[in-house]
């Protein structure tokens, strides 16, 4: 893939400070950058870095362009462009438009126009796959399933019966859409299962990462709203409902029936309870056990620091005198009075 | 599906106040409850939402009959009954009792009768499925492995060689059953690997959830007695064996060797490191770390509680030095006398 | 399998003492192993188990050898031993050589010598697997991976296109290589994808767990290098670094773009967050945040000790309360004097 400089910044309707026929081979960061690569400046805390870059040509803001010595497109948001032209260079292959003669397709199922599947890939009875969907290699599409316009299903990602998934989601591999919730009643003897009856529900422009696991309801349907970003193996527990346009990161988990807002940002390995709320606009940092709702947006946290091995281990004795402590500073507060 | 009131209470051989005609397409919880649904009063605590349910009828307590003015169902238990009523209304497709033509399935292989084998599964020399059982599109079972009566595999499970399975167990997608543990020994220059040589032995009743994984024992088989059921994406060490009856929420990990009892409950998030013992009915609090054994039953915890993020800021220098903060008051004390 | 005691060690190159033609099937731990099997003792601290061994023979270390009444091969390293002899018994079938007709691939995918395809496998074009790779049932090959000589895929590993693997290396089931990094920016409405369109390059001697995923770059290629071992369901974000011999436990995420050094030791479920260097030879306790560089090798950790239910809940209190508590020890100081 090859593109010049004034062809890059004439399809995004930018200004361009420089030789337009400069040929612009890929991307990368502003320090790592060839001779023939676009680089980025995403923030002023790094115009040290400018003078050094070996790029071809920076993507800077306005406030920016007098310190950058190279060609230079000016953006509003860098960021943004990034995301812009990183699709001119993406070298992912396109789908193919066709179905693999070695898919197990049943003839109950429907496909639009212009709909992939991949080698080895199974859709069972009356599956639904509208126009432009791909469905990767071995990917296996329970009974009854619906997947709008555009979306996309990387190879071996599994999907149970009855799920809906929305317009242009993208779905990774390994990803397990609709497995059983964990519902059990003991007896007296044992664990009773609690059938999983309801189903899942993805909203569009969602993107849901490798390896995640999305369970089906019991009482109601998981419900996934429009523009979620899930990453990879994030757990989502039975009947939960993430509002729109929230993102959480890898490995975090999100017990039954738990209702997340609009806008939420979580955190890596972050816990939330099942049964509790949080509101929009909350944000999670990594690691934190989320244990009752969250009324108030804002920006919460739980666990320690981390710290040496040794002050670690005399901290931890002082986290379990931690009743004593407030009981022995309250005698001496009393003993040598107000 | 639609069954009529009289129909269910009959089946569950329990006594029904009210129309037995009233035909019930389905269950959802007692706020969402449309006028063709049954649902259920779980708690008493919840007795205060009965008058504006619009549900067609409702299962309860008893205790609880005398406040429910719409016709209901007497259960002692009224969670087991919902597990008893979801059953019947369960839209899972039912097994065809076939082994697909796109299956390759070694000449070696033993099926039992009944047997279903999805499209695209593989099933290596020398394995055994008992009457009854399903494997999903898209599994593969290694060399040598026997799977008992009645055990279901969802699509896109994993099985290594040798791994023993019991009867009437479900096996959710993208479970990887028997893979290495994870064993090595540094050389001076670099981790030696040491072969995991011996198996999985899995009990019956047992469930797996969705991206869980067993590894395979070093030195003596992984086991996961009877009853026992594991969530989504749980990790089981080499070695580790768990006991009867217990149950282990998403995300949780128990370290190689190390033994669980019977009847634990275990939140979501936990860590239980390597080679040590958890008695019979402990209960772990999600995300909580166990670095030692556990001799007594009871519920344990560790981390701390969610914070708004300056609060916790301030709360983790505080943690840092709570040694120094105990050295303080102990100083304090002396000073001031007994 | 069966080997004579005098077979183990003229192939080892150990001495031995005892009758060399006792018949051994298999080893067990010191506590376990019955009377054709072998043990070992890895540690003089449980010399006290010697007498009680029904092992037909112990591997030791010379300076326990005195203690062992039974036949016993003494070794400078117990556990490499253990490596060694637990390759002779490991029941693993080997490759079957041969591209299996079910497997789908490309006509311009390139195969070296005895190299395995497995059933139902799909290798798409322009991959390019050396001599001895051996892929498992179900595996899907992207566009352009090269995987180098003697590296084992087992069965339902997805690799994405552009992916490098090399030589050696062996990737359990249910792990994705190459998805998407979790990358998108908030343009004022929604969240809009950064293309991910770098690759991963994994070295040689690697091993990866079960469930593992190592996301593909954005801006460079993921690395990960000659000698790592990577548990279970870990996760390595987008343009991540891991340096030579350095062994991640099971459940533990790395964030994007972070460098963590050479020979690392890092427990299960630990969070690494994006953006930061670990340096060389640090050792990481179990469920730990790593939030910040760390500059100097050791070992480290955060989180608290288990704790019992009723004073766990009073130490969160006082947690919470820690920025209170050093406030009023300075009180208390300054009205006592020094």
């Amino acid at each position: 893939m090859k593109l010049t400089l004034g062809e890059i910044a004439h399809s995004l309707n930018l200004e361009l400070k420089g030789d337009p026929s400069i040929l612009i081979t890929g991307l990368a960061s502003i320090n790592d950058a060839g001779p023939d690569q676009l680089s980025f400046l995403f923030s002023s805390a790094y115009q040290i870095h400018l003078k050094d870059s070996a790029a071809a040509a920076l993507v800077v803001r306005a406030e920016d362009a007098e310190h950058c010595t190279q060609p230079h497109i000016i953006s509003k948001q860098p960021r943004l462009t990034w995301a812009q032209v990183a699709a001119m260079f993406d070298p992912k292959p396109l789908p193919n438009l066709k179905l693999h003669e070695s898919a197990d397709i049943s003839p109950t199922a429907s496909c639009g126009s212009e709909v992939t599947v991949g080698a080895n890939a199974v859709i069972e009875s009356a599956v639904r796959l509208d126009h432009g969907v791909v469905i990767g290699p071995g990917c296996v599409i329970g009974e009854g399933v619906t997947i709008g316009e555009g979306s996309v299903l990387s190879a071996n990602v599994t999907v149970y019966h009855g799920v809906k998934i929305g317009k242009n989601t993208l779905i990774h591999s390994g990803a397990v859409i609709g497995a059983d919730g964990f519902g059990f009643e003991f007896d007296g003897r044992g664990l009773v299962k609690i059938p999983q009856i309801y189903s899942v529900d993805i909203g569009d422009d969602v993107e849901i990462g490798a390896g995640t696991t999305i369970d089906r309801g019991a009482l109601k349907d998981t419900v996934i709203s429009n523009g979620v970003k899930l990453d990879n193996q994030v757990q989502i527990g039975h009947g939960v409902f993430i509002g729109a346009n929230t993102a959480i990161s890898g490995c975090s988990a999100i017990g039954g029936s738990t209702k997340v807002g609009s806008y939420c940002l979580i955190g890596g390995g972050v816990g939330i309870v099942d049964n509790i709320e949080v509101t929009d606009q909350v944000e999670i940092t990594a690691l934190s056990l989320v244990s009752q709702s969250i009324k108030q947006k804002g920006r919460y946290s739980s666990g320690t620091g981390l710290l040496p091995g040794n002050i670690w281990k005399r901290s931890i004795v002082g986290f379990s005198k931690l009743n004593e402590i407030l009981q022995r500073i309250r005698k001496l507060e009393s003993r040598i009075g107000k």
